[in-house]
């Protein structure tokens, strides 16, 4: 019998040109479905919850696809992830309704961009954070993000690239976080985000930190939907995909503790 | 003029066969070696603090060399990064007395191993933490840590394979701690450390979380002398350097918060 199978899985970006099938380069979803396509023998196609860029990481990350295997779910995760490398990992895998989509059925996700503000590189953080240089005022990204909220037209914020019918989008919130550990986290919420979006708000809230923009520079960046005015497109190596939501199942994810 | 330089620096061990330089491996002190050769275009010779296994982590490490050279100790981090690999960072370098000898003024090391909990393999922490399929009484590891503090003959959890005269060292500190983020931290300071006894001894309190050893059994095995009845060396990519004391002189680690 066909199943609808829903996979969570997390990964580590910085090997990956991103989720997305291409041609003569390495994906996570490339690579998945040559492990699902093993395990089950069967031709497998796989529906991600989204694009991520090349280098960006995944806390948590939802796919799903459809199959007619007898693997019970609770081993397949065990089975799956001894056919992937290790930057990959699937943490679980349900029976999902036939309706079920990854991309289509999600009704929020949320990506987190962490700094590390140093004078010195430090090792550990490598491709794991955007390592900056530069002082940065935390109290003036705070402010800026809250300009962030609500529904705006955010085509001042992403990269042209991929076809949208609109570039209107509610985030739910944007905060940034001093952490203990010295990192800065920057938490968007959104019910979509335009190709680059994540990125280019990290990176106009960094021209904030530095002092290059005020605050509210932001609501007249948006209004003027001109990429040219916001910060450039900051780094993939800060950003992580941490919390998805999808109606009726409940994902838990991998956000930063408030 | 001559000047004897204290450099501290961290690293990422996974792609290095230890500190210590060998035939036909790639070394840290080999790595920063070549580098400072390079910088100062004299021939070095590193001092380190002590060896570190193949695979083991130095969130700090501490390093001294002799050398002419006329570059402001303020800029040397900076230089010598630009000639180093990324998975290895000078933070700082300062002149110091002709007496400073980073293995023998060291007075006091503390090693962390971290384990991670988890059924299903976390692809963050692949070669930063020794991921651990099984369920740990974490009670019990607590109980059995404690049993290491003091001075004891310390000959049942090392490796043979270093001559020493003996096998007597203080343990000031040897603590499980439960972290935030599901890590299990195994904290532990000795005035001096035997070959793999770090290792060795979270490898025992491993034993210990399983089930396989009692906390009582700990004095026992001690008194031994008796490496077969401790528990296995645990695995290098769980270790790391994280604090360092020397004499008159403050360096600040990067230990676990209490």
């Amino acid at each position: 019998m066909m199943k609808n199978i829903a996979l969570t899985l997390s990964y580590v970006g910085s090997n990956y040109h991103g989720w997305q099938s291409q041609k003569n380069a390495v994906t996570v979803s490339d690579t998945l479905r040559t492990a699902l396509t093993k395990l089950t023998g069967e031709s497998v196609t796989l529906i991600g919850c989204g694009r991520t860029d090349a280098g960006v990481h995944a806390k948590i990350y939802v796919a799903n696809f459809h199959s007619q295997t007898s693997i019970p779910m609770e081993r397949l995760p065990f089975a799956v992830n001894t056919l992937l490398p290790f930057d990959i990992s699937v943490s679980s895998a349900n029976i999902v309704s036939d309706k079920f989509h990854a991309t289509y059925s999600c009704t929020k996700k949320e990506y987190t961009y962490f700094i590390l503000p140093s004078g010195i590189r430090d090792p550990f953080y490598i491709n794991r954070a955007y390592q900056c240089h530069y002082r940065l005022e935390t109290d003036k990204m705070c402010q800026a993000a809250l300009h962030f909220e609500g529904t705006h037209d955010f085509a001042a914020v992403r990269s042209l690239g991929t076809a949208v019918k609109s570039t209107v989008r509610t985030i739910h919130w944007c905060k940034v976080h001093k952490l203990e550990n010295g990192l800065i986290a920057i938490c968007i919420a959104a019910d979509g985000f335009l190709y680059n979006m994540a990125r280019a708000i990290a990176g106009t809230l960094l021209c904030v930190g530095y002092g290059n923009l005020l605050p509210d520079d932001i609501p007249k960046i948006l209004e003027s939907c001109d990429r040219e005015l916001a910060g450039p497109t900051a780094p993939p190596e800060g950003l992580y995909l941490t919390r998805l939501w999808y109606e009726k199942e409940v994902l838990l994810g991998h956000g930063v503790k408030e």
